[in-house]
């Protein structure tokens, strides 16, 4: 079960949502039995893509920021479910640490911080801010425009402990993704818990790794509801070794871009959809909506200008692209105020605790909208008293289109716990 | 954590609520560790009494009704609470039963039977009714004045299991707390769980067995808050072997209504309250309201005229009364239109999930409000998109006047949970 939110698509239900709304229990039975065997990462967001045909997820964030844009509302549901995450982990914890990114005047990112520590304070923890950043030498109080105020202090890392003059804490939360790399101050913390674990951080992850574990998924979940897997899946090749630079590999990617392609309107055919298929080249590390093309046809990479080529050839913290997914496109058919729109849903352990809408009036349904310009249109609970029961159709209920959302985002969160097994160190822990 | 819902009372906040909203972070790892010992009632609800200057559970119920008093913005919280209960219960379950009362002309309470339904079904589960009513012949559909059907089926009861025709549950929901025992029909199933267990029903509890409990735990509590455990603890005497009838046990009674009246007025002249104390005397294993009566005046007693005392007499499902529970009255400074009001906090595993007030407009201030001519007013969300910080004060926050009642209602809920302990008749697994 997801909260019950308004969401800007009102037409008629199409046959994916309808079975997916029909299988309810089945659903939540099969994520019940998942997380007896995996365990869920402690918190992630999923940009989610409906093209009214076809519904999949297009990228999971580990470190989820814009925790700002939930409604007061969803609050409770992110405290139950932080409760929830920490009892199972360390229930006698006092004192958490959050490292937050490293970018201290980004007043929209702080508001984000100081969400996460009124979630976690609500919890029933001492939350302060540790920075990583080595520009921040002392305790540094950040004034934000709605009023709040953000105290980051600097880290103190002892041989065994990391914490701040006078707070040790048992618990450290990362809201810092580590595409640099995982700072040694970070490393040989046995003693406390390290949440998520480094390896969930962009320097080891893989979009390409977490994509494989979901289309997995994608079949047995596709088995359960007896639909075919493509209509929740993105499909996917790869690359490594792209210099887009000095233009090496650029062969691969252009192989690769046309199977997939052709792969896509293979599809469309079969099903009938009268659309321009495309593609999207990300980088397989990349985050923070950098590094990311969208190509509609094979002739387009011939004519990558050189801007073109620096955009994607160096990603978040200066880290440079070597290893290419592309990606099947997901149009996206909802718009809000005029722009295209994109659901983007929250998750804490293994509960839905709320979403909204990334919006970008000056993009186009087939481009990536997590670029500058957009903005964020939090999703209200629904007004109405009639909640959708299985087997009651029209009349006055509203159904809840959110559900089918939150039920592809928490296929991804177990894609991502896969994937996080699949590349963590102390592996044969899991055997 | 709880929700922050919008209560009545907007006056400033007392030292006692300041104490407890400063005290987030230990109350809720306080909360955490005993939960680490101890296993939450399934679901719960608790009546309390906030008489300004104390704060106190009264009643606390574990087979609660009234869900349909929650608002549809509360399902969320609910349902989450549901899965979270179920996922340590029985994570594989697929079907539940639910075992409604048996008053099966009462559209309002069938309305949290219809409500029940929902919550887990949204949890998960395929849920249908059982009725052990055994008027309740064949599948009787009941159509409600909200627009909603309830199906109410006769339970089928096989050598080792009970079930439906065609439904085989793996888990039982009891809604029927059992005043009259439980029958045959629900004893000796081994391969079911039967949620809550037969000993929480009113044939079995006691509320002097909970509430010495709770008086244990408010000693702790109010250690670690740095109170007087009386400001969150109403003190209470009981007999037995009274019947009101012959009047055998009349004296014991006046006896212990005098010695409590005594010390609640030494408490009230302690702290310089200015109020007429009082106390309740209820049946020890009463539920629904019944058998209920507030004293003032140990001369009260004398006065008892037959209808008062056939009322004492005689409670739910037509049980006699024999023990007698004196309580400490705790004034409720509560009003809702006009009418005196309490606060009910709902509680699903070891959650908050919302509340309400019941609220009575020709009752006063000492009396008992759960009596025909109640009304419900479920609480909203707060508006405001400030919520409390610890350490933040005055300015734009609006206090969550609800936590501190979350608080209370859980305490009341870890009572519950050592109580159940103490009665169970497979004790020595808790050894």
């Amino acid at each position: 079960m997801v909260p019950h939110l308004v969401t800007a698509l009102t037409g008629p239900i199409n046959e994916l949502e309808q079975r997916i709304l029909d299988s309810m229990p089945a659903i939540e039975r099969w994520f019940r039995l998942e997380w007896m065997e995996h365990t869920p990462p402690f918190y992630s967001s999923v940009d989610i893509r409906n093209a009214g045909f076809k519904l999949a997820p297009v990228d999971t964030n580990l470190f989820p920021g814009g925790w700002n844009n939930l409604t007061p509302q969803m609050l409770p549901l992110a405290v139950q479910s932080a409760m929830a995450a920490i009892e199972k982990i360390c229930p006698e914890a006092k004192n958490l640490l959050l490292i937050p990114e490293n970018h201290t005047r980004n007043t929209f990112y702080l508001s984000n911080v100081a969400q996460l520590q009124r979630i976690f304070n609500m919890a029933g923890l001492n939350v302060r801010i540790g920075s990583i950043n080595p520009e921040v030498k002392e305790p540094t109080e950040i004034q934000l425009p709605t009023g709040e105020k953000v105290l980051l202090e600097p880290v103190i890392r002892s041989k065994r402990r990391l914490g701040l003059k006078d707070f040790d804490p048992c618990t450290i939360l990362l809201n810092n993704d580590l595409s640099a790399g995982a700072p040694g101050i970070l490393e040989d913390l046995h003693e406390q818990y390290l949440l998520p674990p480094l390896h969930a951080g962009w320097s080891v992850r893989r979009k390409s790794n977490h994509f494989r574990a979901y289309e997995e998924l994608s079949k047995r979940f596709g088995k359960l509801l007896g639909i075919d897997p493509w209509l929740i899946n993105p499909m996917f090749n790869k690359c490594g070794e792209v210099d887009f630079a000095s233009g090496t590999g650029l062969d691969c990617l252009q192989t690769n871009v046309d199977a997939l392609l052709t792969k896509v309107r293979r599809k469309y055919k079969e099903y009938g959809i009268n659309e321009k298929p495309f593609v999207i080249v990300k980088a397989d590390n990349g985050t923070y909506g950098m590094g990311i093309m969208t190509v509609r046809d094979v002739k387009d990479l011939e004519a990558l200008n050189r801007k073109s080529k620096n955009k994607m050839g160096v990603i978040k913290d200066g880290q440079t692209v070597h290893d290419v997914i592309i990606q099947e496109g997901v149009l996206t058919n909802e718009r809000m105020n005029e722009g295209v729109a994109e659901p983007v849903v929250y998750m804490m352990d293994r509960y839905v605790v709320g979403g909204f809408y990334r919006v970008h009036a000056e993009r186009g349904t087939d481009e990536n909208l997590n670029a500058p310009g957009s903005s964020f249109v939090p999703l209200a609970f629904a007004e109405s008293s009639h909640l959708p029961q299985v087997g009651m159709r029209g009349g006055a209920a509203v159904p809840n289109r959110f559900y089918m959302y939150g039920v592809i985002a928490r296929l991804a969160m177990v894609a991502a716990s896969y994937e996080l097994e699949a590349t963590d160190p102390d592996a044969e822990i899991y055997e």
